[in-house]
C-alpha cells in the first residue's frame, strides 16, 4: 500500500531533504508540494538536483486537495506553521518540522519565541517528535512536532544520563558545532560563502538559543525537578552536521555504559567503544547518530561527543521516521542509507 | 536471489563508495572485503561512516573463497589490478575500476602508462565499461573495465556529437574541473586541506593526462578516423564532482538536439533545456549526469557542460550499473538515490 | 607627505580591501568612508576585522568635505558610480572601481550594460586602469576606471601575444575559474555557503559576460582590427582568486618568450619557467599575477594559465597601484605584501 | 640598521609564515633558510607563493655561517629542535617555535612528551615566549620558547582572570576549535581535503593534549597553587584560526572589566564590548587576538571567547614580536597588517 504525502514548505532545505528521502521510500508517493512564493514552478527550477524525479509542480496550500493526502509534512517557517496547521483538515496526520509545537507550555513558548501561541489548543495535543523516546505516543498521534536539531543532538547525549542519575544535574555544559544548513536558505550576510568559509564563531552565546526551551522542558520532566543546562552553539564552515561536546560530572565508564545500554537496540543510535569519539563527516547525509564517551584527566568528569546530520536525523530524517510510525510502516523504511563520505 | 559480492581494494574511496551503494542494493550481499595492508581490521576502523553495516573484516586476497563469490569488484591501484586479476578464477565475473583494462591496444597502454601490460590476453577480452554505449557487451562480459572518471564525463558530452557529425572533429577542447576525491586517498602535499582549500590549479597540462588514451581510442573508433581532443584538468577545492566545459564547433541547437535525442531514454543522463547549464552540486552522491548546451556569441560555436560525481557515476556507481547487467539485475537497481544537496 | 583619501562604498568587499591595503601604506591617510545605508556605523560594526584601525565612522557622501581629499576611491555599484562621480568636485582625482568608465564607446556601454551612459562626457576622459599598459596616461589622469577582474586576468595573459602576433587572433578561448568574492557582498541564494561549497558551475555561458566588452575594446585596439574571444566564467567554491586557462594557437615557446620578455621588469607580473603553471592559492591576498605557459600534444597549440586575487590585483590592489601613480608615489608602495598561504 | 636572520625549518608552514612576515619588516634581512630534506631547492619550488622574493636557496644547517646571523628562528619539529639548538653557537639569539623549551620542569617535559629532555641546561635558560606577559625577560633573553598556539589562545583568555581572582580556579573548561594548519604540513589521512572538508571532530579528548603542560605550568605559577583546566580541542575544516570558548564561574562583568583593563594598552589584544564575541575570520593572517565576554542565563557563569590566527599570533607572528624585543626593535614592527577578509 502506498501512502499519499504532501509537503508544505517544499522550497527550503528541509523540504528538499524530505523529497530526497521519500524518493527512496517504497511506500510513499508525493502528491503535493506546497510553496507559496514559488507556486507554479517545477521542482527542477527550485532544486535542480531533484530534476530526475517525477513530481508535481509547486502550488499554493489552498490548491492542495487534502482528501487525497494520508500525511502532511509541514516544513514552514516558525509562526507561519501554527497558522497554517490550524487551518488544515481536523483528521489529517501532520508532522511539523517547525518550532511551533515543540513546547507544551504556552508560557514557555511565549518566553522563548516572543509571541503568544496562535494555536494553544493544538500545543497540548502535539507529541514531541524525538522518536527513540516517544515511540508509542508518536504511533498514535495526529500531530507530531519535530525537535530542534541541536535539541535532538543534546538529548541523545544526555537523556539516559539524566534518567539514570549517573551525572550531576547542575553542571552540564553543551558546546555545539553546527553546520550552516541549520540556518536554512535565508539570505543573510553571515551565511554567504565569502563570510563563512574559513571562519567560525559562537552565536546566541549566554543561554539565549531557543532550543534551550526544549532542553528545559525535557530534562526537567525526566529528572522530576528543574534542570538548566549551559548551551553555546557555534557556526562552522560546513554544510551539514552537528557535533555536541558535552561536559558532565560523573564516572566516565558509568556514562558510557548507560548510553551503550540505553541504545543497544536502536537502529540509528550508535555508541562507539569507550574512549573513541566521532566525526560529523561520518554521519553526513544519513539518519545515524554516533556517540562517544571519554573520561578526563580530572577525576569525576566525562565528555560525551554526539554527531548527527542536522538535515537528516536532526530534522527531515526524524520526520520521516515519525511518519513511518504514524502510518504503520516499519520505522526504518527509507532511512537506512549509508552516510556520504568523502 | 541474492548475489554474493567481493570487493578487492576496499580501503580506498571507490571501495567505500561501492560498499555504500551495495548496502542499499536489495539483491547483493558483500561476502568479502579485500585490503592487503589493512587486513584484519573491521570496516568501522577503516571507514567509521560504515560502522552500522554488518560486514566481514578486511582480509587478504588469498583468504577469500572465490567459489562463494558471484561477482568481484577490483578497486585496486593501477598495475596492481592486472596482476591480481590474472590470478583470479577463470570463470569469475569481474568489474575492474582501475585503468588496467581500459585500453584495448597493448601499444597504446604502454604509451600512456609507461610499462608493458602484464595481462595482454585479458586486454582483448575486457569490455569497456561505459554502460550507456556498451550495454550488450557488458551484459555478456566476464571482465568489464571501468572507465576513467574524466573519460566518462567527456564521452557523455561528445560521443553522440562525434557519431552524428554535427561538430568539427579537429577542434574540440575539454576544460575539466575535478574534485579531489578523484585523486584517491593518497598522502600527497597538494591534497592536504591546507594546500587545496581556497586554491585551485590546472594539472597534467598540455595533453599528458592518461584519460586521453581513452578519448583517443573511443572517439577515433566512433569517427572511423583518428580524433585528438585537447584536454586540461583542474583540481578544485571540493570533494566530489567533475564539471566538463566542452568547446566545440557546430550549430548549438543541433548539438543540443543530438544529445537530447541520444539520451531521451537514459535513466541517468539528463539533458537540460537549451541554454541552461548544470552545477556539480546537483549530482553529488548520485549516479546522474546532467548535461547542458548553449551557443556562443561567436557563430558556429557551442558549449557543452557536463557534470557527474566522480566517485559514483564516474566510478563506483558505473561499476554497480555494469554489475547489475552482468548479473541479470535491472540496470538501475540500487542506483536511483537522489543527490545530496546541500 | 601624507595624502588624504576618501573611499565611497566602503561597506563592500572592495572597499574593505582598500582599507586593508591603505592601512599599510605609509603615505596615505583615510579621512572619509562613504556608505549611504550604513552611515553612522563604526567600521568595527561593518567589518570587525578592521576594528584595530583608527578610522572615521561611515558617512553619507554629502557629509564629506572633498576640499580636504587628495584622492577618492569609488567602490560603488555599477550605474550608481557614474551618477555620484558626476557630482564630485571637478578637480578631484578619482579611481573608480565600478564598470562605469571602462568602456570608452557610449554605444558599447549601452550594448553591454543595457542603459545609456549617464556621464558620457566623462567616459572619454577616463583612463583605462590596467596599470602595466596605461602607466603614463594614468599618472596624468584625473579619473581612472578600474578594470574588471576577469578582464585584467585575461589581458595579462593575452595582450603581449596579440600585440606581437604570435597567436591566431580568431581562435582564443578563455575558460575562467572565479572565486565568489568577485560577486560582492550581495545576498543571493547561489552565493550562500550551503549552495556554493562543494559545488561549482559555469555562468554567463555563451559570451554574455560584461567583461567581454573590455576584451573587445582592448584587444581590437591592440590588433588594429576586430578581435572576438570566447570567454566562459565558472564560479568556484573559494573566496579569492581568478584562474584563467587560455587556449591559443601558436608556438608555445614563442608564447612563453613573448610574455617573459614583456613582463621582465614588471614588479607584480611573474612568468613561471616554461611548462609550469600556477595555483590561485599562491597569489591570495597579494597584488601579484603569476603566469605559466605550456604546449599541447597537438602541435601548434599553447595554453596560458594566469592567476591573480580578484580583490587585490583584480580590483583594490590595482586601484591603489593607480592611485600611487596619480599621486606621484612609487607605484609599488603598500602593495608588496606576500600572499597568504595556506 | 638591518638585522641578519636565519630560519631553520623553512619548508614548513610556520617557516613560510616567518618568511611572509619578515619580507614586510623594514629592519630584517633573511640570510639563510635551513631545510635539510629540501636543501638546494629554491624557495619558489617549496613555496611558490614566495617566488617574488629574493631569497637564498634552502641549505643544510651546517652550510650556514652563523657568524653572519643576528637572530635565528627555529621552526623545526619537536625533539629535533633541542638537538639542533644545543649545537648552535653559544651567543646566538634564538627564537624557537617548537615545543622543546616551553616547559621549564624536566619532569613535566618528560611526562607530556614521553622522553627525557636532551638539553636540560637550556630548559632553565629559555624564556616562555608569551610576549604580553614576559616582555622584560624576552628583551634580555638569548633563547625564547614560542608557546603552543592553543596555549597562547587559552592564556590570553584566562591569565588576567586567574591573577585577579575573579573566577573559580577549579572549574574552567576550554573548548577549542582549531584550523588544520596547526597540524603542520604532515602527510596524514585525516588532514586530507577529502577527509576534513565538510567534517569536524574532537581530538586528544580527555586531557591528553600536550598544550595542557603549558596551561598547568603557567596557571599554577600565577595562582600560586596547582590549577588544572579541562581542555578539548576540535579540528575544524578551515586553514587558519583558533577559537577558544572558555567556560568560567564568576561575574561576567567583572570578567570583562578585568580583561579590558589588562589589555587596554596592548596593541594586538582587542577586547570587544561586553556581550559581543569574535569570529576567527576577523583575525586571519594577522597578529591580532580578539576577545569577547558574555554572561550566561545561569547566574555566576561567564563565557570568554578568544580568537587568533594559529600561524601568526599563535606562532610565527608571536616569534617575530619576540625577535623585535630581543633585537631592540619596536615590538610591533612588521606585524600591524590588517587581517585578510574575506
Amino acid at each position: 500500500m502506498t501512502h499519499n504525502i504532501a509537503i508544505l514548505g517544499a522550497s527550503g532545505y528541509t523540504g528538499a531533504e524530505l523529497i530526497r528521502l521519500i524518493s527512496g521510500h517504497p511506500g510513499m508517493r508525493i502528491v503535493a508540494l506546497g510553496g507559496e512564493r514559488k507556486a507554479g514552478m517545477a521542482i527542477a527550477e527550485v532544486f535542480p538536483h531533484l530534476r530526475h524525479l517525477d513530481l508535481p509542480a509547486l502550488c499554493t496550500i489552498d490548491q492542495i486537495d487534502f482528501d487525497d493526502v494520508d500525511l502532511c509534512f509541514c516544513a514552514l517557517p516558525h509562526k507561519t506553521s501554527q497558522e497554517v496547521i490550524r487551518g488544515l483538515p481536523a483528521g489529517l496526520k501532520i508532522v511539523d518540522l517547525s518550532a511551533d509545537f515543540r513546547l507544551r507550555d504556552p508560557e514557555a513558548y511565549r518566553q522563548w519565541y516572543g509571541n503568544p501561541h496562535g494555536a494553544v489548543e493544538m500545543q497540548a495535543e502535539a507529541v514531541y517528535g524525538l522518536t527513540e523516546f516517544y515511540r508509542a505516543q508518536i504511533a498514535g498521534a495526529r500531530l507530531v512536532a519535530g525537535t530542534g536539531c541541536n535539541a535532538a543532538t543534546g538529548q541523545f547525549a544526555l537523556r539516559p544520563l539524566i534518567a539514570s542519575g549517573v551525572i550531576d544535574l547542575d553542571d552540564i555544559v553543551l558546546d555545539m558545532k553546527c553546520a550552516v544548513s541549520g540556518a536554512g536558505r535565508a539570505l543573510k550576510e553571515n551565511l554567504l560563502h565569502a563570510e563563512l568559509s574559513e571562519g567560525y564563531n559562537a552565536y546566541a552565546v549566554g543561554g539565549t538559543h531557543r532550543h534551550l526551551g526544549e532542553f528545559d522542558q525535557e530534562f526537567s520532566a525526566i529528572a522530576g525537578r528543574p534542570v538548566r543546562v549551559q548551551f553555546t552553539p557555534h557556526l562552522i564552515p560546513a554544510n551539514r552536521g552537528i557535533l555536541a561536546t558535552v561536559y558532565v560530572r560523573g564516572d566516565a565508564h558509568a556514562v558510557h555504559d548507560t548510553l551503550a545500554q540505553a541504545y543497544r537496540h536502536e537502529p540509528f543510535l550508535r555508541v562507539l567503544p569507550f574512549g573513541e569519539t566521532p566525526s560529523s563527516h561520518h554521519v553526513r547525509g544519513s539518519n545515524f547518530c554516533h556517540l562517544g564517551v571519554t573520561g578526563d584527566r580530572i577525576e569525576g568528569r566525562a565528555i560525551v561527543v554526539a554527531v548527527l546530520d542536522n538535515l537528516t536525523k536532526g530534522s527531515s530524517g526524524q520526520a520521516l521516521q515519525n511518519a513511518n510510525l504514524m502510518l504503520g510502516e516499519p520505522e526504518t523504511t527509507g532511512l537506512m542509507m549509508a552516510p556520504l563520505f568523502p
